[in-house]
């Protein structure tokens, strides 16, 4: 599958990672420092009407000691601040894109080392209009996240994920199929796979790629997946989407089926993660089970748009991180993406040509309930965050939500609830 | 149980209630209006060094435009304000307590009703020293909520719920037995029922009285039970709480065991409800179950203190209602309860004779994602919210979590994961 674009584009893209990567084989050391809560901002705002940032407006009009109460209420211990290289910061700066990072620490142990990992989420715009040909929009994603990856590289992750569906536009909401299925591609060698494993190899880095798959040995079937690519750049493997949203715009069900995965958990060199797809945030079940196959970080590769979801995009991930006692890495699409067809909503208003805005806004949530600021309402952005993995052990050993959970009871009354004679417990006077 | 303490107490009530309540018999009309959101504040600040109230530092700081959108970031759609009538508001201000009202509205259907329902969420500190004797312990806090749900009936409030335990200070943080297992009663006919039953009776009210449990008829144990109370005066039945704690200074575990009720729902007059106590609120599936039998809305009277939880507060209850398509009322007790004998905390730090600052805060979240304010951190507080129970199967028929669900899955991956010999699911290279 791709046999036909792939070869001017592979090599276009060897040529250009020659040229710019030999001397970051080695990524520079990074000191950092636990200080004052400051939200780092590189790149400029660049739309108008939509509020950039949720946390640039609490600091930005809350006064010292009360923004210190407010932000422990609303986002728990206060992170570190992860000094980031100038190289980074100015590779962003360049690039036109956010790049914040933060620290989660955890309270040192006398078996254990600390477990010190550095995860990087990616946030972008498409590159191109939805109109151009699927190559030129393929080619143009890979290189935005050529660099974008590269300054992740400089900035010592260990794993970085990018958003649902990162090599195209979210064209679902248009339920048309052509150009749209054309983007899809091998998990195991398509050419984003490919690109991904020589990034992979060349950083030594561990990288989500959630893409529309094309499974060409099971009857050329579409799925949502997460190809999960080892730091050696072996494709370690794929975890699909288990629950596919039939919402407003999100008309996903008419692409692909409900995974058939399961709940499989990932043994990386920087600890065991999991990847929750979009849609799959809503199912506390869901993360609960990456969770008890030992996730300690689950990702959560998003594409969601504002007037639908953004009240509860802080919540569902944060809470996951909660009361499975791991780390999670909520991660959105950015910007509003135009088709050239219109097209209805099922909402009584008029065809139109758009999906909404999706609100970026990426975060990292903590198994103590803390979580870092979001990257941007409005711009691509690199949200770099160092996690202290033994900080899920040691929340599981205060808070002993699984030694408490009574999962055989719950197995029990779920294996009741599937039943087609079950009757719900109610009492009546 | 209790004979000795009842006689004299329920005849000073009686006549208390004779004297209060005639006027009452029928509430007055409540006019309502949904408009621009604005804080209500009824009452005095009573203590300084702590925060009031999140919303207030919000509004007092984000100018207009911004507090919209900050807003409904933050908490969803914004809920109309409920017009309260003036002898609620006199009642409050003389009370000393604090009063807010709120909309939580749905679209109007063809073939339903609205199904209007106002529920009353009470926190409120203990009324006396915790070396009082006990009766006038119990005494004092009868009394202190027979006048607040004088004046929730004033408001219209057809459900009423009361904080974890709400009958004794929160002891369990000293791991003594005496005096505090003496405010153990019977959940069918202690003093606290009867008590309940003649304010449900007189006010049409449905009652739900977390209370410490002695069940005389099972071995004299001891349980932290829901008494759910029709608005007829009929105990209807009892909740025990599914899930508890061994974390910090919430002992419990010393005191009972996990509750043996399941996941009853109670269908009242006013809607199909259940009650999740406290560290239940931790469990997804405990929630989801409590679901699944059906309940409209689930309350969550909780003890829990602010370095410990405050930042995980807004979050699960929340969560839970957006999850499984119901309301969730989290109500939290309030100010710092001092013993008399020291105690230390497993954390290292000196002896001492509190368990910390009980935040309050104690709001009502709709399936929607949405979100009402929270009462005041540091001051007695009754929140009245009008629900309209159609947002429910509104909020399911749109986002599907339940069609989507997978239960079946779900159901054999946890049987698996009860038996001694599951292994995980994880990838290796």
């Amino acid at each position: 599958m791709g046999g036909n674009i792939m070869l001017p584009w592979i090599m276009i893209r060897k040529r250009k990672l020659r040229e710019g990567g030999g001397s970051l084989a080695t990524p520079p050391p990074c000191s950092y420092q636990v200080s004052k809560l400051v939200v780092q901002k590189f790149g400029a705002v660049t739309m108008s009407g939509e509020l950039e940032s949720l946390e640039q407006v609490l600091q930005g009009h809350i006064p010292g000691q009360e923004i210190k109460e407010v932000w422990r209420i609303l986002y728990g211990k206060e992170p570190g601040i992860l000094d980031l290289p100038d190289v980074a910061v100015n590779a962003a700066s360049q690039g036109q894109f956010e790049l914040k990072g933060f620290i989660l620490e955890a309270a040192t142990e006398q078996l254990r080392r600390p477990r010190i990992v550095r995860v990087g989420l990616i946030q972008n715009k498409i590159q191109t209009a939805t109109t151009e040909p699927v190559v030129e929009q393929i080619y143009a994603l890979h290189k935005r996240i050529a660099t974008m990856v590269e300054a992740a590289s400089t900035c010592g992750v260990n794993i970085v994920c990018f958003q649902e569906a990162w090599t195209m536009p979210f064209a679902f909401c248009t339920r048309e199929k052509l150009p749209w299925t054309e983007f899809a591609e091998s998990a195991e060698n398509g050419i984003t796979t490919k690109f991904c494993q020589e990034l992979a190899r060349k950083y030594n880095m561990v990288i989500i790629s959630p893409i529309l798959e094309r499974d060409e040995s099971h009857g050329d079937v579409l799925w949502n997946t997460a190809v999960v690519i080892s730091n050696t750049g072996a494709v370690l493997g794929k975890s699909r989407k288990n629950h596919i949203p039939r919402i407003g715009d999100f008309n996903e069900s008419s692409y692909y089926m409900e995974g058939n995965t399961g709940h499989k958990v990932f043994q990386t060199a920087f600890g065991k993660i999991a990847v929750n797809i979009c849609y799959g945030r809503h199912h506390p079940l869901n993360w609960f089970m990456y969770s008890m196959n030992g996730a300690e970080i689950i990702f959560n590769p998003s594409a969601t748009v504002g007037e639908l979801s953004e009240s509860l995009w802080p919540i569902e991930a944060r809470n996951a991180a909660i009361a499975n006692h791991c780390f999670t890495c909520a991660i959105n699409r950015v910007g509003t993406e135009h088709f050239e067809n219109e097209f209805t909503s099922g909402d009584g208003k008029k065809a139109h040509h758009d999906f909404g805005h999706f609100y970026g806004s990426s975060y990292v949530s903590a198994p103590d309930g803390s979580r870092t600021p979001g990257l941007s309402r409005v711009n691509d952005g690199l949200l770099v965050v160092e996690l202290d993995l033994n900080l899920c052990r040691q929340t599981s050993d205060k808070w002993n939500f699984k030694m408490t959970g009574r999962y055989e009871m719950y197995a029990e009354e779920l294996a009741r609830v599937t039943k087609a004679d079950f009757q719900p417990d109610i009492v009546r006077e």
